[in-house]
């Protein structure tokens, strides 16, 4: 049996999924919290969303590959549609999620350093993040002895064998050391609280019960999830902060619900260094405080018909309900339902489907993921390989 | 902050909730386990469930307060109803929970040791157990710093306020460290195997989703769900073993649900010495194991009516859908119906609902808890004692 605390600190010589993961990281400052970071992240590619002022230099450590997106960016990307990306506020992130061609994200907040487990060792977040996206999660059943893909663990007596295998984890939530995320009601009661204790778990939270994700430390897989990880519109012109991650996160566990996906949570532990100012926190978030007791009761009721078969399908299906009704409570909900259309607008933009050709026959197996707009370009390019191709050629959607 | 471990190493000067709680203990063997738990478990009652051969002495470490049942017990107390207990399987402790008299049970196999959290200290897993029955239960939001009543933490941003009063605790489900409670094809496939991953968590299983309860390190609120702690027929005569915590669980999990309590898992854990025969263990449990993939799913989509208000009612009416709808997988369903019902009417034959007649004009302030039995010659009494009695005289069902 492996300890998985010495799986945490160990760098791996082969990065996992070095080719196939995007770090996505909002920011206003310098990123010198990277240095901290580099055995871990340096081989990985970083999309750098600068929130604020575009014409503020932000810094990147040396060594690291990234690319980086201002507000002038954002409006030259996505035009009109740009109105949907928030702006003065970390929800500003979510671009980033758009941009990437990668299959995996991970996110993380410029404040958050790297926490060590109980034996004093480097907790390589990253790492844990892409063993619990890689496994499998358990949505329909409650195995006690947690994540049962673990070493060193498995399914308990009594666990149904038909379940066993459970299904494909979408979101992988990681938690915090040192300031826990608590709103600024419980920030102003309890100023000093520190979260030191590691609880040694990842957990499936169970089909059809919610819960509070937190965009601090967060991973999922975009493929299938990353048109519901919207953070809505907060911050610049909004009625409302602090609850971008907390709307991704109820979108996503329906829609995750629906579609038979996993969301793990519990470790990777990151260090989360500053409390954020309380009064401050309070503006943000009061009006949250009150819509999360409609919202919430709103989302574990949220039914989403059997047509909805992809998230984008499920996604403008939910943005529906809202308008129809979160659009009572405030003018607010209308504006977000209008939002989440044009993001599914602009992510679609951004990310047209695929289409794939698969030569069973050809001179050499090939299998090529391309544009509708070059299809024909490449049939004919195969073509001409291949005078007297005689193999199947098949195209869908991917 | 006080760090949990202290905490549960502790010995409590007054221990918690001494004259309210009972230890039930089914055996076969002679309790030297106890000898181990004495600065623990001495302050409490124990009641031992004796099973297999009645004529055997079985010997209990001197110093322990305990009542023992045989099979002798059993028949004599229970007659033609002792049917519903099982015999030669540890789902006789159940007998246990039916004769206490207290509000709270902790049960416990007897090859159960006191673990070690890591810092080295013995658990104190009964005050854990406690700490977790007396404090509320959050099964309708998933807290992401799990248990938001222990110390050091709270729940976190997004969660909302209306919630944060909990449920009633109906149930604290422990776990072990060591041998874990696997199944005989899991045991088969992975002999080696132990747990040593010490998860400092205690978290709500959510409301709507089931669990494999195990019965080796379990508590629970008698008051709150006893009736529904019934752990079936096996053993014995029976053609099934081994699933007996796994009925109860199950049970009690759709009646928690139905009426808004709470169950809780994670700490404490025992240290589990031995691991059961896997052969054995194959011959009770296979058909559990073709049945389990019927039953779950039938208590997945179990619904109680509303007119069900108490655990009694509800129990009576999940062995009614048990009749109808798993009697049609094995003529075992039926009689294990018939066990249900019978356990309920045993239950309330040595668990006579209570009268409370609360005197508050009288010589004194009195309180009393009777059987309707004899409430006329309490009446008397009290009228006895006060000739002039002008004080109000109420009663009702507590």
């Amino acid at each position: 049996m492996a300890n998985s605390s010495a799986w945490s600190a160990a760098v791996p010589s082969t990065p996992l999924l070095k080719d196939e993961l995007d770090i996505v990281i909002p920011t206003i400052r310098n990123l010198d919290f990277l240095e901290m970071w580099r055995p871990f992240f340096q081989p990985y590619h970083l999309i750098i969303v600068q929130d604020g002022d575009p014409n503020k230099t932000i810094n990147v450590p040396e060594g690291f590959d990234y690319e980086l997106y201002n507000r002038n960016d954002i409006n030259r990307i996505l035009g009109p549609k740009a109105n949907c990306i928030s702006f003065k506020d970390s929800a500003c992130r979510c671009f980033g999620y758009m941009v990437s061609k990668k299959k995996y994200i991970y996110t993380i907040d410029d404040d958050c350093f790297v926490a060590k487990d109980p034996s004093g060792k480097d907790i390589n977040a990253l790492k844990q993040h892409i063993e619990n996206l890689l496994t499998p999660s358990t949505p329909h059943f409650f195995n006690t002895l947690y994540d049962p893909y673990r070493e060193g663990a498995d399914f308990v007596r009594g666990y149904p064998f038909s379940l066993r295998e459970g299904t494909s984890t979408a979101v992988s939530h990681g938690l915090w050391l040192n300031i826990p995320d608590y709103d600024a009601p419980t920030q102003l009661v309890k100023p000093l609280e520190r979260n030191t204790r590691y609880v040694d778990a990842v957990l499936t939270i169970p089909k059809g019960t919610l819960f509070p994700m937190c965009g601090m430390n967060l991973a999922f897989n975009r493929e299938l999830i990353g048109p519901a990880m919207y953070f809505g519109l907060m911050g610049d012109g909004q009625p409302i902060g602090r609850y971008d991650d907390m709307w991704a996160g109820w979108c996503v566990k329906v829609i995750c619900d629906h579609l038979g996906l996993g969301v793990k949570t519990g470790l990777p532990y990151i260090w989360h260094s500053k409390a954020s100012n309380p009064f401050v926190n309070l503006k943000k978030e009061y009006k949250g405080i009150f819509w999360q007791e409609e919202i919430i009761p709103f989302f574990q009721s949220a039914v989403i018909s059997k047509d909805s078969t992809t998230v984008q399908k499920c996604y403008i299906e939910l943005s529906k309900q809202v308008r129809e009704k979160l659009g009572k409570i405030d003018p607010y909900f209308n504006k977000l339902a209008d939002g989440m259309v044009t993001w599914i607008e602009a992510w679609d933009e951004l990310n047209p489907p695929k289409l794939v050709v698969e030569v069973t026959n050809g001179p050499a197996k090939a299998n090529l993921a391309i544009n509708s707009i070059v299809l024909q370009f490449v049939c004919m390019a195969v073509f001409v390989v291949d005078n007297n191709l005689l193999g199947r050629i098949t195209y869908g959607k991917v």
